[in-house]
């Protein structure tokens, strides 16, 4: 295998690959190794057995996978130098990971995987895996694009309400055995009227604002590109061309943008101030996304009157994190992309690409994150975009290859950052 | 004033009032007392200007009463013999209540109110009323009928998806410093696909239905007609005649019917055995709807996955009630109808029926519970129709007064419970 993607790696310098991709693209023949990086299940492997993103039920392929002769390695083991994963990594030629439980594939990893041809993310998402490594050993990095984007837009009406309506006071009351009404309805509210403002109207974001349409609300969109004119009619969005002209407006702002190092740190103090004083703040997307620190001085002081996601910076979140202790959080390790039925459909994604992968077939095109060490970009914009939060705005599509191609049009650090997919679940 | 209502009851039992009604409905000239019992905000009032509904803000109406020459009392004092309101009722013409600190007016209160001749709820609802008492002594009882429908609709909708993505636990893991993905996942879902069935498809369970119609879900409702056929096809919730026959097809059983001597206790031990099992039940109607041992016992055997609500039998909970302590409840105080939102369109509710009383004109017909001793019915049926779940459904409205005119239709006992209305909020 390593001669393999020795071969490969020279045919794609002559930066002649199109004729080649779908030879390339197929697996040799011959027995697989396949490791999955899950997270342990434990008692609860037994009470759902459609609970198949655990490291017990390893997606529900080991059946499917042995019976044709591969070999399939499943374990939650993914940290340090004596771990069961790099135990498995010089010899390993598919590595399916999670967002949930992440084993990092670092550019160490990929230099000791020999035999390695494809990564696959079951779920959405690549923050952990180093993309300009992969991209630079030719391997393939895919996704589920889609499998749970509706999980995440539902959970973050859930989140939105649960703020608004102010409902974990009474329930701690309830908890603690306590009664006391007006401690939970001075600062309890109706959502219909409100401005609600997502940042980032991708797949998420327009399933979020189709959801929340019948509650009657002012509905705004900030994005680099408006919309389709018939889905903003439906939902009657308004676009906001400048976040920091709609920020001041929002009721409630959602964060619906993948992690950049445009959108890192981008609610910053500064950009904190700009909220309505008792906004309220539902973060979905990625946690660092958010500076942690203001995140938790906002709420101490009231600025931010209610902060509610399921993702951290870092994950898993330490005992210590701040966010785990400010006033008025609703948060919840990262568990919105990972319901039963988010499961069944990224492990069914995954081995529909494994499927592929075996008969030598293209994948879905939007599962891809770099296709053969190619990293797919649009044309008429340098800047990268994420599938997972934001639509293709029927851009081109190209495939280019990372340092070769790109040339001008951006420098490496764009090309990690802008033109490779850093997807939100 | 006690001349006057002795006046009024001669001519009730005339029979002989409708030309009078005017006349009758309008205040007596001269300064009115108005007690108002409301919840105590304590340091929670100066909190939020718009927080009306407490004791300390009485409404926001004192000012406007008083330019007028009322005199205007409010307290949350209501237990006991020798407690403010009991020290007022001998000559109040007005008392104020709500159902979020329900004094309850017995027939003993009435019979010492010689002076009273208004009953207005501060929100939606008549548990708390000996209607009975009320109509016989010819007093005019009323909501503000629709006042926190929305407020809520939107609480179930919350409720329906803290259960179905089991949000909680994972919530309490942030606050116990852990973070474990999967003793969440293990019983997440995604509410969409899901079959979600309303008990009662009045005015709540109808905004119930509407914002659920994004989520992709099959609805299903029963009540004893069907609703309008517009309004089926735009939720495209389909008519279950038989309750019994809709409950097993159930993921979440959401509870809109009134409290009547129908449905006290209509999910016993036998009825709730006919949910699926792992049910997910949501109930902000009325506590007494279940029976509190059944569902505390259906939770704790994971026949109930979880049930979540604002109502409990009896309110205040007390210390010991057992949905406290049982497992998957999500429960709060009585809390969803009094959104500050709720809050201010009650309160605008209340000062334009104490406006219409001052100048002897009607209140909004859907507000009267009881109108100078006559309860409204509607022809062709027998059977009481909640007015804050229930749609009229197109049935003739008719005054009658409960005893006199009812005759053969309904004993004493249907008047109480099934013609004279006990709201939901």
């Amino acid at each position: 295998m390593a001669m393999r993607r020795a071969a490969q790696q020279s045919i794609q310098a002559l930066g002649s690959r199109v004729s080649q991709s779908k030879q390339l693209h197929q697996a040799t023949p011959g027995s697989k190794k396949i490791v999955g990086v899950f997270y342990k299940a434990g008692e609860y492997a037994e009470k759902n057995p459609n609970f198949v993103g655990c490291v017990e039920r390893g997606l529900g392929i080991r059946d499917w996978l042995e019976s044709q002769g591969h070999q399939y390695i499943v374990t939650d083991d993914k940290e340090g130098p004596n771990c069961e994963l790099e135990k498995h990594i010089p010899d390993l030629h598919v590595l399916i990971t999670t967002p949930f439980h992440p084993a990092y594939v670092t550019a160490e990893r990929i230099k000791k995987a020999k035999n390695l041809q494809l990564l696959l993310t079951a779920g959405i998402g690549s923050d952990h895996i180093d993309l300009k490594a992969a991209a630079g050993a030719g391997l393939t990095v895919a996704e589920v694009t889609g499998s749970n984007v509706v999980s995440v837009a539902e959970d973050e009406l859930m989140r939105i309400l649960i703020l608004v309506r102010n409902f974990l006071p009474g329930h701690h009351q309830v908890i603690k055995g306590e009664w006391d009404v007006a401690a939970i309805a001075y600062r309890a509210y109706d959502l219909e009227g409100k401005t609600i403002g997502t940042v980032g109207a991708g797949r998420i974001g327009k399933l979020l604002l189709q959801r929340l349409k019948p509650f009657n609300c002012n509905l705004l969109y900030h994005d680099r590109l408006k919309m389709e004119p018939e889905l903003e009619q439906h939902t009657g969005a308004k676009f906001e061309e400048d976040l920091d002209a709609m920020l001041p407006k929002c009721d409630v702002v959602v964060i619906n943008a993948p992690l950049t190092e445009k959108t890192r740190g981008l609610f910053d103090k500064q950009r904190i101030a700009k909220c309505k004083k008792g906004v309220l703040i539902v973060n979905n997307a990625r946690g660092a996304i958010m500076d942690t620190q203001a995140v938790a001085d906002a709420c101490a002081s009231g600025h931010i009157a209610g902060y509610s996601g399921d993702v951290w910076n870092p994950q898993p979140a330490p005992k210590d994190h701040p966010w785990r202790y400010m006033p008025n959080q609703a948060m919840t390790p990262h568990i919105s992309g990972t319901t039963i039925d988010g499961q069944l459909r990224y492990a069914a994604g995954v081995k529909d690409m494994l499927d592929r992968y075996f008969k030598g077939e293209d994948f879905p095109p939007q599962n891809y994150i770099v296709k053969e060490g190619m990293a797919p970009i649009w044309s008429g914009t340098s800047n990268f975009i994420c599938e997972s939060c934001y639509a293709p705005h029927n851009l081109e599509r190209k495939w280019l290859r990372p340092r070769l191609d790109c040339g001008s049009q951006c420098s490496p650090r764009l090309i990690r950052f802008d033109l490779l997919r850093v997807g939100t679940h």
